[in-house]
């Protein structure tokens, strides 16, 4: 079998794969609302049968089905494990779409739909390139295993503990992960971490219920407190101030700065596109790249207390809340960061602010230097004709620790997608010829992956 | 004509006194919404009317008219002048009304029903003052006249317009104040002054949109900068940093730590009923009451941004806002505090937020040792039977000062109310005993202005 003969079986079929993806982007599975989820699911297991694997859905306590496959090579003894996701964001603001959310119309030799480019049009360019291995060879180069789970979009809350009660089922020699795709120059872009994520509420109380603002001086406002807690947390200067933030956080190696100078950054871009005159702090260039991928972070995303409508209105508040978000950078361990965040209120005379926690992630990265790196990036080069440009880390968040710390295995983002996908936004969409290569780019790293190319893993 | 005979009069009306209450009591006229305004504000003229006043409707700029009334006395040089308002607070939660707000049902002695104590019978018991004087004598004891508003519950936007427009027309010796009534144990509560009340919205802006919190390293975000700004402004101790806030601020006189040392402080009733272990900074006792009436604030009424719902959100906002009001004492300015609270952001860096001027009033003060002080104690500790205690001032705020500051008159507030009125409540009520009492005790005010008694004012 050569690599030419899968190329031409998924040129040949095509029109068929794309039709494929169209029916899975019909059948909604919005994880945040559960709209469609079993429907979709079920779809994504009959797609996988289909594409030649064995497949077992299991079933996620509290949460939505996690469907696994997977096809043994007689030929390879290695293994690689595709992690992907059937969950997509929902479709809101639904007026601002040119032609139904759910529909998978196509025009102008685009894909439209909510999921196509994340992350329903990675997963079947995965299940496809397996299948044109099966269709024309018989046969899979190396032993193939996927974990399609259903709540990647809200933060994959269910998935660690099948993980650790399916270690040895899911166990691999490397892992892809669900997103990628090519940059504005046409490079193919791979991912190798994300950070980790830690989520809390902070929350103040004051008297049993609201008082006239008159009472100031005698009753104690939760608005006033939240607000000088958070204070104590981070300075104007963007430093995060609990005490052994920042312990463990190493600064980017000399090899990792070299792959951040090969990166396009588009700086005026994006400040144009968001109206600003400058970045936090006024960075620019390396050294905002640096900070965006390499600095762990705390956010407010929502602070709430008191009166909000038009006008004033002269109440003190009986509560107060914030949420906020930690990015994580390795060695930053979310129980570890909770503790501290605690110890640091209770220390600055805080110990009145309940502190609750959300999800959480550790954050999890591949060496640049490992050999999987190297052999998806020579894949991709081949395929797009470009040089492949490596990020040590994407600024997000997932759950790739499972499989990167827990399962320890590499992992390695690459995916079919382009910048104007639109993910998470109204008008999601995938040209049909980058999910077509992206069958191939696949097809072609499941091959390598079986021959010599792999034997330094 | 002798007081017996007017309180005589009193008695024998009492009965009609309270239909017209209740009537007037079912008139809705809530200023928030606009309810009911215009056929208040027609009863109250109609009911001054009737009480032998002539009546003039003056109409405010954009807002509700105000109700002028007037009657001369052929015998006395003096002018009173009452301030009231024909406007009332919003009913809600109605539900925990035990019968319909402006029903005016009486059940056990006492009218209930929104504003019957807020402020319609306070307004009341003024005018069939004077119109016992008026049946019993044909002439009252001091020139009377009436200035009745119909915005006071939103802040009398629109009042100072008027006030000056008219300051020929309300020129008078001595203002009674809308308010007060008696205390648990039954004394008369007079108050001699109100704080001011500048509020103000300060506003954060950061990116065109929200953006995903990946971005936390390279995005303003305006939370954060609302958060650092607000805790320039005040420190946990509770102490206001903006330059220049305490400047000309006194410290109560020994006369006024005298009065009160005199006031009953329901200390733990309060903090129990408030579910509160302690007062803000420990604060006890004539301490606490000191601060309670004298002590200038800052209070956040309100703060947004970003996510409010529930578990957590990845998100990073476009946008904040704080909505604050600070009461002022005596020497401080609405204008000169803004310039100061707008000066004090730009030097700390945060010349980036944008403050909004809402309502504002001016604090105003009558000395304690003013005669008339003395007077309206008098009249109020022979009907009331016990001493009347004196609040230098208020904890609250309202349009005083274009009586006190501008007119320049002294202003005493003195009423029919008691502590269980639940004024801005469900349940408002008044028991038809006080209500009574209250025509009697402005009647022996009145009285009282017109005689010698008022010769040193």
């Amino acid at each position: 079998m050569s690599l030419n003969e899968v190329y031409s079986y998924i040129d040949r079929n095509s029109e068929r794969f794309v039709k494929e993806l169209v029916e899975l982007v019909r059948k909604p599975s919005v994880a945040a609302t559960g709209e469609g989820i079993e429907e979709c699911a079920e779809a994504v297991k009959e797609l996988m049968e289909k594409s030649g694997l064995e497949v077992k859905v299991i079933p996620e306590k509290d949460g939505n089905p996690v469907i696994y496959g997977e096809i043994k090579s007689e030929r390879s003894s290695k293994t690689l494990l595709f992690y992907d996701h059937y969950d997509v964001q929902p479709p809101d603001p639904i007026e601002e779409w040119e032609s139904p959310p759910f529909s998978g119309e196509i025009r102008n030799g685009k894909i439209y739909g909510r999921g196509v480019s994340d992350n329903k049009g990675n997963l079947v360019s995965r299940l496809k390139a397996v299948e044109a291995f099966l269709k024309v060879a018989g046969e899979v180069p190396a032993s193939i295993k996927f974990v399609v789970e259903g709540e990647e979009e809200i933060g994959s809350p269910h998935l660690a503990p099948v993980i650790r009660e399916y270690a040895d089922l899911f166990s691999a020699d490397a892992c892809i992960w669900e997103f990628g795709g090519i940059n504005r120059q046409g490079n193919p872009c791979l991912y190798l971490g994300l950070k980790g994520v830690l989520s809390v509420e902070l929350r103040a109380k004051g008297a049993k219920r609201d008082v006239h603002s008159a009472n100031a001086p005698l009753i104690p406002n939760p608005a006033w407190r939240l607000v000088w807690a958070l204070s104590t947390i981070k300075n104007e200067k963007d430093e995060i101030l609990i005490g052994g933030f920042y312990e463990n956080v190493e600064e980017p190696s000399a090899e990792e700065i070299e792959c951040l100078k090969k990166i396009p950054f588009e700086e005026e871009e994006t400040k144009k596109e968001l109206g600003l005159e400058q970045f936090l702090n006024g960075l620019t260039g390396l050294e905002a790249l640096k900070a965006l991928l390499f600095n762990p972070t705390c956010t407010i995303n929502g602070i709430h207390s008191g009166y909000g409508g038009a006008g004033s209105k002269t109440v003190l508040p009986c509560k107060a809340f914030a949420k906020l978000d930690f990015r994580l950078v390795p060695r930053q361990m979310p129980d570890e960061i909770l503790d501290k965040i605690r110890g640091h209120l209770k220390k600055r005379g805080f110990g009145d602010i309940e502190v609750i926690r959300y999800g959480s992630t550790e954050p999890a990265r591949t060496p640049i230097n490992h050999p999987f790196v190297r052999l998806v990036a020579s894949a991709a080069e081949r395929i797009y004709g470009k040089k492949a440009i490596i990020y040590p880390t994407s600024a997000g968040s997932g759950p790739m620790h499972l499989f990167r710390n827990w399962l320890k295995m590499p992992v390695v983002s690459a995916g079919c997608s382009y910048p104007e996908a639109r993910g998470h936004a109204p008008n999601e969409n995938l040209p049909i010829n980058l999910f077509i290569k992206g069958v191939k780019f696949m097809a072609t790293l499941i091959n390598d992956f079986g021959s010599d190319l792999s034997e330094k893993l």
